[in-house]
């Protein structure tokens, strides 16, 4: 999908070599639970036996869709372009959660449909078309559509690589975008639009079902599997295309990439149906409040850090994990061992 | 149980007030989840409408347990001096988190048995009696041994207090303490032993069939329903009645109390029991891998924070949450509202 894009090979003696020096650290075998198995995660993901946390770097990609002509949002399109504002301005969630957490948050306009009020400070312009054209009617991106915005999200993956970036969170703002994410779920997984179709940013259960049937429609008229490029041509959006292609270049720059909620993780199973060896460089962030993100979860086989009943996006629940990661290190880091303490290792 | 502490009047417009503060922000309701209910439970805790992650105080508490003549614990009794002295050195996990949290760790000695190889620096020597009694044979405590331990308790909360500390962590360290844990649940909630035993720091399915047995019959000895202060007498121990004492002298003085794993919420039963009203200050850090702790939440109707697959104690899982207080204040406070950003309130 990203032909120009390669896979590093990784040492494939690293888990053990983390998982060696967290059993010699004083607690009971596996007390740390997860944490200490994100240690070990986060060094797969970056190739390196000596993780770090940071620096850590959000890029919220930014694309209206087509498909909330059907009415499957409970906004209007225009918020879109508004919330792009927001967190330019550095007062969406997803700003200061990255302020709070001293990650740098750059946020990409790959296919916004309404204009800014004034030209969003620091926002990057690489908008291909204004929004995706109507899923119920035509594919929602041309073939070079969705190249473009593969390749759009690769460069900003690169661009936090070569700025020493060594933890990705893609995150994402389109009104729209759970119908698209819903889709590409059914298509590349074959899960069922009745376990997808949620109530994403405010819909309710009369809403929920009306979106449930457009989705039906939708999905009639490209019946899945399809593989990755198929589906995100048919169904979008511009902002999920890119996320797989930072997934992707993230990756490959052994970077560890954070997987925020629902539409992150449709992102995630388009990329990794492309890409499989992308899989390693994977870390589960956040259990969205969106009712099918457990089943897409369930799907991968992933078990996300945490479950704060966020339904938010903009990468979130991605920020949100990274003081995990964080304390993950230090304890991989400082922690004493049984042999440091002087405590006898068969006292257990 | 702790007649001297009087429970202050709480506002009860805040949780209201840092709700519709919440309400305004741009997002959909509710959207940021348990990170915002977060903020409004902090802000309660702290009896102020205005909450702050910080400054933190963790107290561990350590005491040992003379029940494990019996063999309840995978590990032998020493081990709760030797971790008193990693604690204190800085390298066990607690101390690690607590550094890097920026949380001021405190290290009290309300029952240790083992002596030390050498003075740990640091350590507040409040020792009553070097373990508790056995419960199976008699009270593992003395009216005299709790009302001590209560006191170090409360006594270590308003240190804390008087160094500005606005949220409490009370952790715990003793070889055996799930036992006595367990006991206390039973014997308070009438959960069942044959839930609440389990494998504490380690123990094998014949050790926790094992401790299971011996659980039985202390409990036969004193069975239940007992009040707080017989089931704290009859099961101990001195850590678990001092994190009590701590948790409702914290409530006192308007500290957000965060409750860590299975015995911190043992700890937490048997101070709602006597004092009901600390339950507004009280929040449920983390989801312990210990089985007994999900029917223990259940039972005092509380969602934690995090579930992380901890097992440690030490107030582990409460430190691994204090990040998010620190989030949940930094949304609260900075994130933009919908009249700030200029976006219409009923575009939703």
């Amino acid at each position: 999908m990203l032909a120009e894009v390669a896979l590093p090979d990784r040492d494939p003696a690293i888990a053990a070599a983390v998982e060696a020096r967290l059993a010699e650290k004083t607690m009971p075998p596996g007390a740390l639970g997860r944490l200490q198995r994100l240690a070990t995660a986060l060094a797969v993901a970056q190739d390196s036996a000596h993780p770090v946390p940071g620096p850590a770097e959000a890029v919220v990609f930014a694309g209206d869709h087509g498909l909330v002509a059907e009415g499957v949002s409970a906004w209007p399109q225009a918020v879109t372009a508004l919330m792009v504002e927001t967190l330019c301005a550095g007062g969406a969630a997803a700003a200061v959660l990255a302020r709070a957490e001293g990650a740098r948050l750059e946020i990409v306009d790959v296919g916004v449909a309404t204009p800014y009020r004034a030209p969003p400070p620091g926002l990057v312009e690489a908008r291909i078309r204004p929004g995706t054209r109507n899923a119920l009617v035509e594919d929602a991106l041309s073939a070079g559509d969705r190249a473009a915005a593969l390749a759009a999200g690769a460069a900003a993956a690169l661009r936090a690589r070569d700025r020493g970036a060594r933890v990705l969170v893609p995150g994402e703002m389109g009104i729209g975008n759970t119908a698209a994410a819903a889709l590409l779920a059914h298509a590349l997984a074959g899960l069922p639009l009745e376990v997808l179709a949620g109530p994403g940013a405010g819909l309710d259960p009369a809403g929920v079902a009306a979106k449930r049937a457009i989705l039906e429609r939708v999905a009639a008229r490209r019946p899945g599997p399809l593989d990755a490029p198929a589906a995100l041509a048919a169904f979008g959006g511009f902002e999920i295309a890119a996320m797989a292609g930072a997934m992707v270049a993230g990756a490959s720059a052994r970077m560890a990439v954070l997987v925020d909620g629902f539409i992150a993780t449709a992102a995630a199973m388009a990329a990794l149906a492309a890409h499989p060896g992308i899989r390693p460089a994977l870390i589960f962030a956040h259990r969205s409040a969106e009712p099918g993100h457990r089943a897409m979860l369930q799907a991968l086989g992933a078990e996300p850090l945490l479950d704060l009943d966020l339904r938010l996006g903009e990468g979130t629940g991605g920020l949100a994990a990274l003081p995990m990661l964080r304390l993950a290190c230090r304890i991989l880091d400082e922690m004493a061992t049984f042999e440091s303490a002087g405590i006898p290792r068969d006292a257990g």
